[in-house]
């Protein structure tokens, strides 16, 4: 063995990345689970249907052929031009494949955008609450992360005057997430373009995360790719596609940008998964759209039903969410600290829900996040154990 | 569209990342197949074989059940203790399923490995000739990779007296390769022991990867598990496996950096791929070992008569690659610039090699890598255009 000599030490930026702490929560309700208890699970971020069947088939119909090898290192061209088709027919915009580049989920897209945007020191501004991990990709990249923060005031989305105000020479964008986990709430139109003219004239990026386009209720998400040339906009087949297992999304980046967005990929991924890719082609056709229409309007059922028996308990939601499949619920009216509350409700009721900690510093502790990715059934047997557990 | 403003700038990084020039060359190779003209491929570092049909069963048996959803960070636990279950019978070695995680491909294992261990700043030694992405996780990182020079005279492999010359007070280790990637060379057991040694001595880490394990012909390559604890072993189900257009791979490390290899991968990877993951339990599948190992002699014949060949041809090939599926090969008496040589051959004679500019800045002009991925007819038709090439 290796003898008495001294051990390599951990590197400092993992002291800055956090674990997600709703991994730890879900890994507690499994337990519980095997110990014989019955979880409803509010806590997953991730929907609960199936694989699309028409996406599947594709998928065993090119395994079949076992030449399963590496692809080009942006994707195969047939899924960047279908991608492209797509934006043209939802959006009536012009997103050629050469600006798209295929990618191992959208964490893969985000490392790629960050990478070709950030170097050491510079700064990245994201909207807090928000997603956790996006502040670690920046942190993994020896960047710093600034959070702005959002609130029911400006719709749980940052506005031009936040990044007026903590813009400095180190900044180099702002990470926009439309819908928002853990809100639901939608930038609109005006607010992207508003924020794509700011960000300009500081010769910044604005880095768009559209990974929940397509699961929003009463209204579409507008591309930030319609309203700026200069826009990176990330996306995925996890959520409107029902695809996150396969791990595939994608990334549209400026034409100048794509050359070294390839160079970081061929290195970084090598190729994103070919058989994600060639399931992924099926995503797009009429029926398998019609499928996830379906299933849009299910989770627009469940928001409606979850939404207002949240309110009767004693939940604070200041504006109804729009998209993804997330309430971001205010219980400071029913318990100090979320996270010792979302204990105990799994604990002692059932019922896993993801307190505020996960989403950053903006008064994490009087928030949950109650994710609507469970049956109908599920959510009303939820909302019963809540109101026996509030004593209502 | 987003007005008058300045355009976003590049991150330096990526003045510092390479393109993976061998994926221009087998593009230049697909135009003038396009074109009508047959191309003899020696440069593409992927088996021919197509995924085992074990594999390629276990896959579709899982994606019909529809449910491919997110997986643990680390892999999910089957996986994890087949991978375990292996170390102990092949290499009579004892890994718990505790230690090894399961990531999308060798690349992200490295990325894991090396975002726990280096800070901005810090360097990492790597052999010259090498993989050429390697390097380029590290400048990812913001670290400075540091190459040693390896040749004929050291068996192609670092050796111990130059990891003390090169070492600084920010060197956090060393990233081996064995069998090597492009020259095929392995580090015998007791070189790895005394490398793990120098290493403990100085508080740094031995990064080995292990990707052509399996890939050794006329012997076994000994894992840095069997040598050292603290060592970190990189692994792919790429190569011996057959798998690599599903992107999968693993990574062992000590205990203690485990809790940080997992935060990193849930907020870098979420998981690696659910499909690929339950094809990769039929890897180890007596039957499909049988398989592979069947393929294995077949590429070991290969090496066989295409060495020689090349020798007679007047390339250089100091002593016999015992791993992978390279073989790195000096062409100094033939022609003085590798890369002009290289595109000579793909354009007057048909055959595509790799040359040495992909491999680093250890004397790449006076090499070429040829890679025996191809059928033996095809192998033959490429020396005798070689032959021709060289009017001999």
């Amino acid at each position: 063995m290796s003898g008495s000599g001294r051990l390599p030490g951990i590197a400092r930026r993992m002291g800055d990345i956090a674990p997600f702490h709703v991994m730890e929560l879900m890994a507690r309700a499994r337990r519980l689970e095997e110990a014989g208890r019955d979880i409803v699970h509010m806590e997953v971020g991730e929907p609960d249907f199936p694989t699309p069947p028409q996406v599947a088939e594709a998928a065993t119909a090119f395994i079949r052929e076992g030449r399963v090898f590496y692809t080009p290192a942006l994707g195969i061209p047939e899924l960047r031009e279908a991608i492209s088709r797509f934006y043209a027919e939802r959006q009536g915009v012009d997103v050629p494949p050469e600006r798209i580049a295929v990618t191992a989920g959208s964490s893969a897209a985000l490392l790629l955008a960050l990478g070709v945007l950030l170097d050491p020191g510079d700064e990245l501004l994201l909207p807090d609450p928000g997603y956790p991990c996006n502040r670690h990709f920046a942190r993994a990249l020896g960047a710093v992360p600034r959070p702005l923060f959002v609130d029911a005031e400006n719709g749980f989305q940052p506005a031009p005057d936040q990044v007026r105000a903590c813009w400095t020479e180190r900044t180099k964008g702002l990470l926009l997430a439309s819908p928002s986990n853990p809100t639901g709430a939608l930038a609109s139109p005006r607010r992207i373009k508003a924020l794509a003219e700011c960000l300009a004239e500081r010769g910044g990026a604005l880095i768009a995360d559209e990974i929940y386009h397509g699961l929003t209720y009463g209204c579409e998400a507008r591309t930030a790719l319609a309203l700026s040339d200069e826009a990176f906009v990330i996306n995925s087949f996890s959520k409107y596609f029902g695809m996150t297992g396969w791990r595939l999304g994608w990334l549209v980046a400026p034409p100048r940008f794509m050359r070294d967005i390839e160079k970081l990929a061929q290195n970084l991924f090598i190729s994103p998964s070919a058989p994600a890719q060639h399931a992924a082609l099926a995503a797009f056709r009429p029926d398998t759209l019609a499928l996830l229409e379906a299933r849009r309007a299910e989770f627009q059922a469940r928001r409606d039903y979850l939404l207002p028996q949240l309110r009767a308990l004693g939940f604070r939601v200041a504006a109804e969410p729009r998209g993804a499949f997330y309430l971001y619920a205010d219980c400071s009216a029913l318990a100090p600290d979320s996270e010792a509350f979302a204990g105990r409700l799994l604990q002692e009721s059932g019922v896993a829900v993801t307190p505020g900690l996960d989403f950053g510093e903006n008064a994490p502790q009087r928030h949950l996040r109650f994710a609507y990715t469970v049956a109908r059934d599920r959510l009303e047997e939820g909302v019963a154990r809540l109101a026996r557990h509030l004593g209502k």
